[in-house]
């Protein structure tokens, strides 16, 4: 378990420095992050480079024991890059050109920002990349951030012409077939007619263009951010070898697919702010932790948490004592090694002066910094215990950004039909159950769940359809979300009966759908087996069950009332579940804990407080149950099994008291 | 009466045009409307033609009996021609520039664009004019969907500086007088100042600007689309004679003046989609039916009518079972002759991909097209009752375009003054007393009526004011509604006590206007002659009667407490009323219940269920009364008279229960 | 006492005019502004000048005994100027250039503008300055007006770099250090790389900018409008001496330092617009007064008042009888020495076709114009009374426009924490307890004052911090609002404890500040020493008292519940009171009256019914109170003393009844 920091000494005089090593040191923290955002001090006018005082930063945290990870300084640029290229600057779907000033805001086709990209990271590299105290890499940071994955502009039309031509083997019949674009006269002649989709008219660049160059436009934007992270990484490789490299992911952020980013990457790191849950008496949600940890199905470094309120013109509520150390122990308990704050004192100018960091602007140790201390001192007396156990899942939830991106452009329906959304229902529904489950891709090792959960397989080409049917085949449980099996891969609508591809493992067609509006006093719902009744959202398959596949949950409501809303189908050794709409909370966790867990040897736990989240990590046959209390009273709880309580040091039984926004750590079984 | 449907051939194997040609032929489908939107496929390279695959599915289609209306190619425009065009874009009312990639994208001012399409339209009139399975035309499609009747781009700029200078022949100021830029120093010394108003500054295009600048925008911009469609109509006449031409008009669509549209087709046919009706178990509103039919005082058709839940990134709900037959009854009983349904099969791809066809996307018959089939074996059956058939109102509302405009630019009110929704309101009002009313122009024929509705003749030149006067001598029944009188012709106000030249029809004048807001325990309301309450929206103007006029309503609310809210003055042989305010439904029926129909010898039906709609058609001297049942239940219904269920094929007495989404055609009368 | 009122007879006959100067005459009208729009009517073609007809216009209401005021007439120009110079036009924050045809749509750093805006002022000062009814002049018209202060054009641009290299004496690295460009790698190497902030990315332009950047450019923003102004006055000055000059300001427009641009004019005049609130029955805000007034601390004009129901495509519900006269008293009683209406009939035609004047567009004169009638007569008869008396506060509002400007960009927290609304809340606390205050700038004669408010001393210099801590140390009392003492005069946070350099003052330091958000179940509230629990918003400052600094209020809510909220410190000769969050009315009115007023000698009113305002004019040893009554309802109030009741020209006693909208004005003392 390591405690980290980030740090810009460029912000600080440099005889404060060794007064926050020597705080840090007595906080228990071991790692800095530092210089992502420093190319113009490394490089203060264009070929001259400057990384002296970094290395002396560098030498003085290792000489606290303080060791370093380093950023690639590319997320910002110095205004003489700026002024070299007028045209370096994204441009937004409207036509707009952005200017400079913020951050990920020079335009990654650009080839002046990419080959001056590449030199200040080999610069870099060489100067620091054999320093002792450099443990680790971070490739730029947050790439995408504020919405800048997608650009418009000039060279990025020719990428993307050319990312086509690859794509379609230069046959652009094949694309004109592929996106259908013989509808409204819209066949291109040549690639070169093609352009990114603008928004321009009166609807929105994702809604008022064909759905199959949104979608390619997407996919190619997204493998732009991938490109130049792979770019970095080989640099970053020759240079500095034996030092992980990672990137801070930003969670559920949705323009980039992470999994493809995720294979250059050593290890997966990523950015932790709960802000908005901090208010509830509720756990934030832990899909952005699932997805994180899904992405190589390995554990990750949070390499930013919040360390006080943030925000840039306003920001959130600041977290209550006991908080911030309650999140940290949320992202080990579900797979962080490493938890790292963002940042450790208050930047007095600039555009996160509100961004707080561990200390305030001040710099003076108060309530916060505390609370950091006490976590340090934690970590080192926990590390003997869990450095090396994992989250061991036994749920699986496929996500997916092809499915993410065509529902993105076509929500189908106007409320409660949102991807991340959907995904986040189910595995919230889990938690509240106390099951963990991992998000992941298609591709990944699906060997490890007994049940896989598709939120919406809706882009789904033939090769996903197979392997979603060999999980089945092979003794898996698997779930489909609504509208699944729709599109093909490059946004056609199949032209077969719904769930196409999956039709045969889903056992069931969908014989009508409807994007059904709640109505005061025409309320949407469905009947479960036990003849509760849960409100639906958005949109309704209306099913047709085949064989001997049977009827779980039907509508009530609409013209369809009473017809098939779920549809339960044994196939090969496993089972499959078509569930034809969106269910409330209550529904999803009704369903999964009678209908669908015990059938697959999944347990749960029974009437866990609403404030309570529990998971686990396990090393060898010893699992460490992680209980957690989300509000601001104290709860008690029942234990999933008598252990030893790590932080209380002390054996516990049946249940437990937490206190306010406290944690339980226990390690099950025998003392 | 006529069934019909859109298809493209183009989209679909060649292989599946005779399956799709008997299946319709099966459903009872005599009638296809092909090509509107196929550019790219009959000229796939510039001055290249190729008319034969079409040729050939007029023909296929023609063998089963199916005849074509053909529409011109030219609201979508293929690659290579914006490629040799660059300015050929519309620009937005803020500048920017609109991509290509949509429908109705082309400046319609600009030469080469206007070339391309002229020569299209030759080419094809020219190639498949004369085809006996081609029975008629439709002009493009849709002129001005989504936002496009008003372009900001140079070539319109000299376009409405030629129309201003034709307009004020050529005296800059003339123009200045009409408009009053005299006010805050906007004088122009020459008509080459002018340009489109745009919304460049913090307000918006209508609200930033002289009202007078942008009423002549706003009727140039119609012009425009108007001069386009008769260009085209006068290719069509010229190679394709004896076929009547229609263009596809979008019923409240607010940015063209449809009367002087219509005034060059052969038979009005418009878009019927009442989609956000569907949940609500009421009628749809007929406004559009209404103002479609009064365009020309004419028998209709509906070129495109629901054939399932539409929508672009998402979707309408599903009309349940019988509905989608009911609003074509709907459609019939209030003047279509013609019913074709948008679209054959959904698309595959594309922007309209969720704009569902009468079959989904795989092709394979299933409800829809079952309700489909139903009605084309009823149209068969009633043929030779309702052909020739025509609806003959006794209401007339004035719908004046001009008083749309200047109240859309100035609203004067805050909330509830809007010029659609205070002629629906009336409308909504008759039809709820089972009275039906053409939406007529000024210039209409008059004479029909016995009761004329102006929701606001508000920009009302001496010829309008005089005709209104007219009506009202020879014995007619008027309604003004308020702000009447206001404006002159150019968007100047009156300089006389309002409503100006109408202060002598109405009997009164008004002493002050007030655009109130509805504040919480501030109501305004009127007091009717039967001392009921009703609520009042937005502006009230205050009157004083003159002469012999009576007080109806007055005010109960505000400061003008107890003054007069409705006059009625006795004028010539008729009388007219002026209504200050906009009431509630309620009010509005009650006061064409008690205070008008009666006296003008209009019947009303008193105590229709709210979900029942009642219309009529009338051919010599039988009436064929249409009962509609807009709700998911059955409903009982007391008749107009008795007489002769078409349907049914069964006489039927004083009154009838109608199934749910279900409807009744009687003839009344002897059997 | 003066009324007055806007004329513009370039937009009338000639014929009218002198119908309009009687009628003005018999209402007791003897100011009439004229020509602030004129530009094109004075110079109809560039170079050729007309001051004929606006001569003749002056003289005829000068023989009416009407004298004039004249405006420069550049805040509209002519279609000349816009012709000769295609880049006069403003640009938005987001990059669009503003079209011709609005008001203050020059940009005020086009050289040409400025050229040929002097030289039409130079013009007709010159033709009028002397003329004998010409008394005093109005610059310009509403600087700013429409969000105009702020343009981002090339030329703003340049002026922006130049105004920042005086600011910065030339120094780079002294603008670098001072906003902390280190931050994010934007440090400037020169100052030529520095332009206006934009809004093209996905943030506004406050928010997605250095604090800094965002502060000095709206800084020179607001010092170009006041440029401009002082230019247009020392042309006046030169020609036309004798006459005061003034402006007429917007009252709480935010865009311009009113303090700096009131330094260059001789009196201040302002436009009152009070609609938003004349149906709510209770006392417009009256802070708009209390600034106006503050700016040179002493009586003001006021240029435009409200003349009926105003607005552009839609206006405000019309004042019911007694109401424009309210209003007028409502500006006496605070201040007003001249109350001129805006304006005298309709205009028939542009965009202030429905900004209403005393007579509607035809006329003819009606209520208003009784009720402006009924004024006139009444200012006659006071005039012996009032002349020379002025507003005497006891209590100073400390307004300042850096802070404002610095919470504009940074709000902080989500909800409740405006710079305006704070300063109102205060203002408005004040008024409940009949007390009023002035609002002025740190550089003011603080003497006057017993307590001085500052809603937030956000932005502090050490000037400011020792001016407030100098008017303590004399006896003074001092409320410091929250977020106090927190930036450098460049935005940068002070690197001390919160309040900064405040905290000697203030007896207190912040230990946390927290952006706490209204939760339901969860609210924030503050416990006062009567133990009255008060609901807070936005944004809490947890405070430690120290030294002998006292508790006052606590907070209630969130973790640091029982907390001090307010604390009190006497200091010298006075004390401080640190108020940590922003109270709801109540709680700002309790805490006025037994917290801070009694002890600072300051005089209450206990009890004034919601819909009454007092408040008072004094002249020598003679006190005027000023009772109005803003609801539709008769109302009896207690008065402060007994007196001589001017307009019912009666002795009153302890109590008087107001009817309506009515005005009671007492001589306080002896009869």
């Amino acid at each position: 378990m390591i405690l980290g920091v980030a740090y810009y000494p460029e912000h600080w005089p440099r005889e404060r420095w060794e007064t926050d090593a020597r705080l840090m040191q007595e906080a228990g923290i071991s790692r800095v992050r530092m210089a992502e955002f420093a190319w113009h001090r490394l490089e203060p006018r264009e070929g001259q480079f400057d990384f002296g005082w970094l290395e002396e930063a560098i030498n003085l945290f290792g000489r606290y024991g303080i060791q370093t990870i380093l950023g690639t300084p590319t997320p910002t640029y110095p205004a003489w890059l700026h002024e070299m290229y007028p045209d370096i600057h994204q441009v937004k779907s409207n036509g707009q050109v952005k200017e400079w000033g913020q951050r990920q805001d020079a335009c990654k086709n650009h080839p002046g920002y990419r080959a001056y990209a590449r030199r200040i990271v080999e610069k870099m590299t060489a100067a620091l990349g054999q320093n002792p105290h450099v443990v680790a890499w971070q490739t730029d940071n947050e790439f995408g951030c504020h919405g800048t994955a997608r650009c418009h502009c000039p060279n990025c039309g020719r990428a993307f012409r050319s990312w086509l031509r690859r794509r379609f083997n230069n046959d652009i019949a094949a694309l004109n077939a592929a996106w259908g674009t013989v509808f409204w006269s819209h066949e291109y002649d040549d690639f070169d007619q093609i352009w990114p989709p603008m928004d321009t008219a009166d609807r929105t660049a994702n809604d008022g263009q064909n759905p199959g160059l949104v979608l390619d436009f997407y996919r190619f934007s997204s493998d732009v951010q991938v490109e130049m992270n792979r770019e970095q990484v080989e640099i970053i490789r020759r240079h500095s070898p034996g030092r992980p490299i990672t990137h801070n992911l930003m969670g559920l952020f949705h323009q980039i697919d992470y999994f493809k980013l995720a294979t250059d990457l050593d290890i997966v790191s990523w950015d932790n702010y709960p802000f908005l849950a901090n208010n509830t008496n509720r756990p934030p949600a832990p899909l952005a932790h699932d997805l994180m940890r899904g992405l190589k199905q390995k554990p990750v470094w949070v390499m930013e948490q919040a360390s006080g309120p943030g925000g840039w013109g306003s920001y959130a509520a600041t977290p209550p004592p006991g908080q911030m150390r309650l999140w940290a122990y949320q992202a080990v308990a579900r797979g962080a090694d490493m938890i790292s704050f963002f940042r450790w004192r208050s930047c007095r100018w600039g555009r996160e002066q509100y961004w707080h960091g561990i200390l305030y602007h001040h710099g003076i140790p108060q309530r916060r910094y505390e609370e950091v201390k006490q976590l340090g001192a934690e970590f080192r007396a926990l590390s003997t215990e869990l450095d090396g156990s994992e989250v061991a899942a036994e749920v699986g939830i496929l996500y997916d950004y092809d499915s993410l991106w065509a529902l993105e452009t076509q929500p189908n329906t106007g409320d409660g039909f949102d991807y991340r959304a959907m995904a986040n229902g189910w595995d919230a529904a889990l938690a509240r159950l106390g099951v963990v489950a991992d998000a992941v891709s298609i591709d990944a090792d699906l060997t490890r769940y007994k049940v896989l959960i598709a939120p919406s397989v809706h882009v789904c080409p033939p090769a996903t359809a197979e392997r979603l049917a060999a999980f089945v085949r092979a003794g898996g449980t698997l779930i489909l979300g609504p509208r699944s099996g729709v599109k093909e891969s490059e946004g056609a609508i199949v032209d077969a009966l719904l769930p196409g591809p999956l039709r045969e493992v889903a056992g069931c067609y969908v014989e009508e759908y409807d994007a059904f509006s709640q109505i005061p006093g025409l309320e949407m719902r469905v009947r479960c087996p036990a003849n509760h009744l849960y409100r639906a959202y958005g949109l309704a398959d209306v099913l047709v069950p085949e064989g001997d596949a049977e009827v779980s949950h039907r509508y009530e409501g609409r013209y369809y009332a009473g017809k098939p809303a779920v549809v339960r189908h044994a196939y090969g050794k496993g089972c499959c579940f078509y569930v034809g709409t969106v269910m409330e909370p209550a529904g999803l966790i009704g369903f999964l804990r009678y209908g669908v867990l015990p059938g697959a040897g999944v347990a749960v736990l029974s009437d866990l407080p609403e404030c309570v989240e529990v998971s686990y990590r396990s090393r060898g046959g010893t699992r460490y149950a992680f209980y957690l209390n989300h509000s601001d009273a104290a709860v008690k709880v029942a234990l999933a099994r008598p252990g030893f309580d790590l932080l209380a040091a002390a054996a516990v039984g049946d249940s437990v008291e937490i206190p306010p926004f406290g944690v339980r750590i226990v390690r099950e079984g025998g003392l």
